[in-house]
């Protein structure tokens, strides 16, 4: 009657989703102060002032026809001239305007990619810990998602990549900072794992493509270096969104960067514009195509969540938890006192915590907190994750 | 490399847009007042003042991480009641606001209803004339789309429709107000059309799903009846947008609405959550969601529509063209004086009109003039279909 799969990803909710509606409830019984909700990745920091001056700027304008009427397909030409002015100043690689295609937000950016390059019998590695939706994003084309497994430190696991990539492999997500480990890729290891897929264009005569999922760019603390991947790789296909850089995640704004050095660069974004179209996506929302004229420079407000991070980690740490410690997004990844993270995580629930059992991310024997979150309450937090972590002492 | 196939829709432009960019080059050339471009559909109208004064109002609320943050996938709550109290007070159909499904548009909600419903060999039909892009989205899916031939006075062609139908099919998509004719289907049609499905079902034994295509629903002239499909038949779907109606057609905000009384409709509804999920439609866009709680009564403006449609079609018709009178839209349907539209369309350009010929619409010997233009605009073109015509008469 209909489609099997689509029927089982749309009634089985995600663990995260489950937490989530669980939290309601709890809330509902015993009071919003009585629960410690770590599971979402809804940024907590509001949208920068300009983002409202902008709007507000563009609603003024005397033609709403124009700003509210279909843009070209792959987004407004001076929309796409100011993200690649940007990534050429902050990055310093010349991108073309027309090898940008403004998409809605990351997950809009990623399938479109994923569609435009996928071949009959093709596969697409991500190194976990990992974002569960490439899972459902890639079978979605009919390809397979291959998973490498994760290193205790989060680090990338290059030796088990080396041996899952095989002839049929069209390309390798990364994703860093890192959903939800809080990882940043160093330079060091950026370089491995390009010689490592050099190697293997060269090997099977083909390319392979990364594709750089990047929704959490600029959400690093330290100062810590974030290699940009075209300067490292021809092959480059990057996922960006303002989702968490601009607090924008439910207007849908992102969009796809076709490195120039790419083979065939300008047929692969041909592809690109076809998958959009096939998949339904006429446009990018036009008002929010438009702000990104004023607001494409603006810095991503990280002082909250480094805030956050800090105390979290400290805290955590002092009560005796393992945690690693996360160097941009806004999650940070606890070894789980047991094995099974899932046990973790119900036992958690009767102290108020939602925690987000690692399975679903690759990830067994850890869970991922989410602290784009009030400070208060973290802080009205602690004492709970102080009784949960006294129930394994005894 | 990539998939020859989106390479394929990606490269090839369409023959709207190519127009559209002949017109550019021309205007450039001859100057902007020579070019009388009829090609596209973006509504001429601006949106009601109350989008406006929406928007502002949200924009001015103080919880922007609540307005800018994801919404749950399938829309905020408190808009869904309100389109379902829209739908119920219009077309007094009782429909729940938990089998709507807010979209990016109408474009995302058929290609969501078309991906939820496939299965193996199915197949989709649709009536000529018809939006192209049925075509392509109905393929991305794997499925067959089957066209029934047009009727010369664009009525639904039923007994082609009869032998088209097989146990493979799975839908049939319709269109009313129709794009390219601008015809409104009768009662006494849908309710042909849907005794003829109701017989197929029963013959097949499984549901075949009116999936009714809608963004023209309240551009309607003369005060003609649009029957509501759901009153009609119980496997419905409608596929809706706000792009015609509140002239938002960039922003891209719609909505998926499952018949309570279709078989199955929460299953068919979680397959609906599952497709958009598979091809990435994280949540509508958030704003314009919200703006749609102030904004679902607002009357569409169609007096400028009918006022453009009145102005040509009595001037086409003087000087002599034959034309589909529309009843809806701000398309007309014009027969061409020669049997092929692509040399007529071809010939037009040389007085500086730019028509689609409708071969792509499942129309030969036709073209599409789209009149969500200025008015002055066709007054100043009427030399021109009038010199056009006279190299026929010689």
């Amino acid at each position: 009657m209909f489609n099997e799969k689509m029927h089982r990803l749309g009634s089985n909710r995600s663990v995260i989703r489950e937490l989530f509606e669980f939290g309601k409830q709890l809330a509902a019984k015993e009071g919003a102060d009585k629960v410690y909700d770590f599971s979402l990745g809804n940024p907590s920091v509001p949208a920068p002032a300009i983002v409202k001056e902008s709007i507000q700027k563009q609603i003024d304008m005397p033609k709403s026809t124009v700003l509210h009427g279909y843009s070209s397909a792959q987004g407004d030409p001076d929309v796409r001239k100011a993200v690649a002015a940007h990534i050429e100043k902050c990055h310093n690689v010349l991108v073309s305007p027309d090898l940008i295609y403004l998409t809605v937000g990351a997950a809009a950016a990623l399938c479109i990619t994923l569609k435009a390059l996928k071949e009959d019998g093709d596969n697409f590695l991500c190194f976990a810990p990992f974002f569960p939706e490439y899972t459902v994003f890639t079978e979605a084309t009919g390809a397979a998602l291959r998973v490498v497994p994760m290193k205790d430190d989060c680090k990338m696991n290059l030796q088990a990549a080396a041996k899952l990539i095989d002839e049929n492999t069209k390309g390798v997500i990364i994703n860093s900072p890192n959903n939800p480990s809080g990882a940043v890729y160093s330079e060091e290891e950026i370089k491995a794992l390009c010689a490592l897929l050099g190697d293997k264009e060269k090997e099977y005569g083909h390319p392979i493509f990364l594709i750089s999922d990047e929704p959490y760019r600029e959400i690093v603390y330290d100062g810590v270096f974030v290699p940009y991947l075209m300067n490292y790789y021809d092959d480059v296909v990057v996922c960006y969104s303002y989702s968490k850089s601009l607090s924008l995640p439910g207007e849908r704004i992102g969009y796809i960067a076709v490195s120039p050095k790419a083979r065939q660069a300008q047929e692969l974004y041909y592809a690109v514009c076809g998958a959009g179209r096939a998949l339904g996506y006429v446009c990018a929302p036009h008002l929010f195509q438009r702000i990104l004229l004023d607001c494409v420079d603006a810095p991503a407000d990280v002082a909250a969540y480094d805030k956050n991070r800090k105390l979290l980690y400290s805290s955590l740490t002092e009560i005796g938890f393992e945690c690693i410690k996360p160097q941009g997004a806004f999650y940070l990844m606890m070894k789980t006192p047991e094995p099974d993270a899932n046990a973790f995580s119900d036992r958690a629930k009767n102290f108020g915590l939602l925690l987000v059992p690692g399975d679903t991310f690759g990830a067994p024997g850890f869970v991922r907190i989410s602290y784009c979150v009030s400070y208060d309450m973290i802080v009205r937090s602690l004492p709970a994750f102080k009784a949960l972590f006294a129930t394994y002492e005894k």
